[in-house]
């Protein structure tokens, strides 16, 4: 597959978001061509979607893979069923459902990560309100609760201290039919969360960025600061070892994101898997030698990985939540360009929305408190 | 124009050739819309391309300017009456062709620059053998005779000791009706060859990159090294200025390449211009803080400009020159991106053809003379 016929290789993106479009200038600036299977019209990856249709159609999917030489994903939605009918007709798929279903079911990823021996908080999958009472009490009196399929940036996480809270996840489990659990863990009293980021291939060849921290506001990424500041190096050590164990340990092909707690005590235990590029990995598209865009497409290319270095000391990144409410970003370029003509300014060609992701501001620099000053003023300006 | 209606700003390019293909990369990251108007199916900047048709053509011409807020050029090859016509239908050019006619001329340019009081090799307009071999005789018996209009990567350009060496052009000249003159120039005695970019806005801000080294091989760019070696710092400062007082004499908008001869005596004397993004700024994709082709973009759409500052202390860019025999560059990843981690290699999607530019390689780094081998062994394996 490293270089499909005639030489030219193409990349087909199910999903067309904003992780589908910042595909488009490493496929370019490479000379892949990449393809994108857009849920709707007008979507952030528009100039590339040369499909649009339901990935939850099948006959959709199939006919989309038949135009490309591989399939990604921009998100981690598709049924397995059809994941799996992909691979039955020869598709290269990657991320491979095997690998993929411990991104799509949160109870899957922590037995999984249980039996590759991974540090994670304490959790239980629970089938009803007695059960998901009795581990909240084992466990202080308060826990996070999560359904294990569909959740995204704070969407299908509560922290609860009453079973009943979540008694309208338990009917909507009952009436799918197909039963289930919702997944259940102790309440980490963390000091800041970290994310470490990996890229995979078929072949094995494994590369790992910094570890970098990010900042959740109301469960969604708002900061990430790369690499994350230290006064010991073991827990980057720790992190990166992880992060490397679990792609191996599941097989993950592309970018696979580990996001993480570290505890008081100095420890690192995995929270979230994502198995695409990951929003604590903007800041790689100026931070890195190679982005995690990049990366993402020569990883589930099977070419040989980039360097993953720093270009600089420090690189913050900074999300634009909402955005101007008079339109898109371009709006405000007129003052933000011309006050931070060092910040590199992305817009994803969304419009405003409260809390929607609809860019990201990034600065470079050798002083890592100078380039967050300068990243959150820059992105100030788009509020 | 800094923000077009609803915020949304829509850049339409004149020719699809690899710099409006890498003008597309920024455009998304920006959040702008870019069109490009290509000549044929199956060009460099496919991707962007929602048009196809000749630029020589009026109509075709008008009817893509209709989709964008502002029109700029892969190219300087479109006619002037038709550029003249678009303003006069209210369409913002960026360059104007009051500008752009020093590119398109280069009779025109030697006579401004002259104006200007630029240093520019000793020069004459000459419309017969015998004008030409007086001037031949006057210099030394050799001079360099270029074809006003159309000349590029060496094509137009002979180097003559006898005037009836170029007796073709004159032929050629006559049998256009119009008339004309070819330009004649003194063989300069030059150390090596530079050149200096900077962009304009229509507002007036200008920004200079550092001045860069180019290598020239059979009349064709093989070589740039950002930034240009130098014992003493008052050549680039003169470079700058040199272009800076261009830029702003012709109003030049978007960006400006000066290509430059410095002397054995430390002078440095223009010898070409060009008005779009040039070959000696690809280096700046990865090795300035803003690329030359988002700056382009930001300069024609009358956005603030970004910094130009290098993002590591030497950049080195590489042509690939014809290409693998065996198909486009992607044939010979699996060896060449696994030689090189570090090296950015771009492909332009062209065909292999002896001496066709279909990509090319940059690397970054600390020091000058270890990033100037990288980068020439990684693009020696596209060879």
């Amino acid at each position: 597959m490293a270089a499909g016929e005639n030489g030219i290789i193409r990349v087909g993106v199910i999903g067309g978001g904003q992780l589908a479009r910042m595909m488009v200038p490493p496929a370019i600036h490479l000379g892949l061509r990449i393809g994108v299977l857009a849920e709707s019209a007008g979507m952030s990856a528009e100039r590339a979607a040369d499909a649009v249709g339901d990935y939850r159609d099948p006959e959709t999917v199939y006919a989309f893979a038949e135009t490309v030489d591989v399939v990604t994903f921009d998100h981690e939605h598709v049924p397995q069923p059809i994941l799996r009918e992909l691979e039955a007709r020869g598709v290269a798929v990657h991320p491979r459902p095997d690998a993929l279903q411990y991104a799509q079911d949160k109870i899957l990823m922590r037995q999984r990560l249980d039996a590759l021996g991974v540090p994670v908080p304490a959790w239980a999958a629970v089938a009803d309100e007695r059960e998901l009472q009795e581990f909240v009490e084992a466990h202080g009196g308060r826990a996070v609760v999560k359904t294990a399929r569909g959740g995204y940036d704070g969407k299908g996480v509560r922290v609860v201290s009453r079973a009943d809270e979540v008694r309208d996840w338990f009917t909507a489990l009952a009436e799918d039919g197909r039963g289930g659990h919702l997944l259940v863990e102790e309440l980490v009293d963390f000091t800041r969360e970290l994310a470490q980021l990996v890229a995979r291939r078929p072949s094995g060849e494994t590369r790992a960025w910094p570890l970098v921290e990010t900042v959740q506001r109301d469960g969604v990424c708002a900061e990430v600061i790369a690499p994350a500041p230290f006064d010991d190096p073991a827990t980057a050590d720790e992190a990166e070892r992880i992060a490397r164990a679990i792609a191996e340990g599941v097989g993950a092909t592309g970018v696979l994101a580990v996001e993480m707690f570290e505890t008081r005590d100095g420890r690192v235990l995995v929270n979230e898997l994502a198995m695409r590029p990951h929003n604590s990995g903007h800041f790689s598209i100026e931070g890195s030698v190679t982005s995690q865009f990049e990366q993402h497409l020569r990883a589930v290319a099977d070419l040989p990985l980039g360097d993953t270095a720093m270009t600089a000391p420090a690189a913050v990144m900074i999300n634009v939540l909402g955005g101007p409410t008079e339109g898109p970003m371009p709006v405000r370029y007129a003052e933000a360009l011309a006050a931070h003509p060092r910040a590199k300014v992305h817009s994803y060609d969304k419009l405003p929305r409260p809390g929607r992701k609809v860019g990201h501001v990034t600065v470079t620099g050798e002083d890592p408190a100078a380039v967050l000053a300068e990243a959150r003023a820059a992105a100030a300006l788009f509020d």
